[in-house]
């Protein structure tokens, strides 16, 4: 199964692309969509469509999981995010993917067996179930392929599979 | 000048499409685009493209005017109206349609004269501007025509020409 993992934003939307099967989860490609800050939000938007559009031709992923957003202290970065999250999972749904969402405490919890885990133990437990040498570079990109991870640890793993609340919103 | 003002939503996205002078604003047609709560969020978004490209294509307005947000109270509401928006806005980008952002207390000040009027006082002079019998409804339709009405007298009145704030855009 093919899983790709997006971090939601405008600025910077990660995605993070993983081969994974009940035993074994591997990198395919990871990285970022960038939108550069002069343009105006419209145009920012239509290019984050553009781009992911592009990335589910080339890479035909089986499903995509993305982050729900949880925002209580910063409600401006809160609606931005927002903005570019509704453009992803409009895109996904015309592609015909599957979309699959998770909260950062379910992501937490798929990834580092802890729901309330440090970033930086979400990072390096992403690392090593991936077998990287290094921790992926940027962190919307190491994000993204947390959340593919989850999804690939929620829905191959029988022990994750009965405990798990995974909500499908396709 | 034919403009379609936009109240985002997710459930309900109300739009009012005024033909507009530097005189006279008249109502060209008003409604909503509803989407059922029992479909996915995914899907709620895709209707909400599809109806909006089909409006524009039908009416080619020659500007969208729509509201930004500014949520203090409910953020999970936020949230999810910016889901919506973010949709409406790469919609009317893809069409070609210039964009036109305005607060709520620039629309109230364009409409009612009064940046902090009430919502039924905006209502009350929507429905006198554009000289019709009652006020339109449902509220999402008639907040989508203050907002066309805005842009309206931004853009077609000296007086207001001078002391806008008009952000575009695109």
């Amino acid at each position: 199964m093919r899983i790709l993992g997006i971090d939601p934003g405008v600025a910077t939307v990660g995605f993070g692309l993983i081969e994974a099967d009940s035993c074994v989860q591997r990198v395919v490609q990871y990285g970022t969509i960038t939108t550069p800050p002069t343009l105006p939000l419209a145009a920012r938007l239509v290019q984050i469509e553009s781009d992911l559009t592009q990335l589910l031709a080339q890479f035909r992923p089986d499903a995509v999981a993305i982050e729900e957003l949880f925002f209580n202290k910063n409600i401006t970065t809160g609606i931005a995010v927002a903005h570019g999250r509704g453009v992803l999972i409009c895109t996904a749904e015309k592609a015909g993917v599957p979309l699959f969402e998770y909260t950062p405490s379910q992501v937490k919890q798929a990834v580092a067996g802890y729901g309330k885990a440090e970033k930086r133990q979400v990072m390096e437990m992403t690392r090593r179930l991936l077998k990287l040498g290094t921790i992926p570079r940027p962190d919307d990109a190491a994000d993204a392929l947390a959340i593919a991870l989850c999804h690939a640890r929620s829905t191959t793993s029988l022990l994750s599979r009965s405990a798990g609340t995974v909500r499908q919103t396709v």
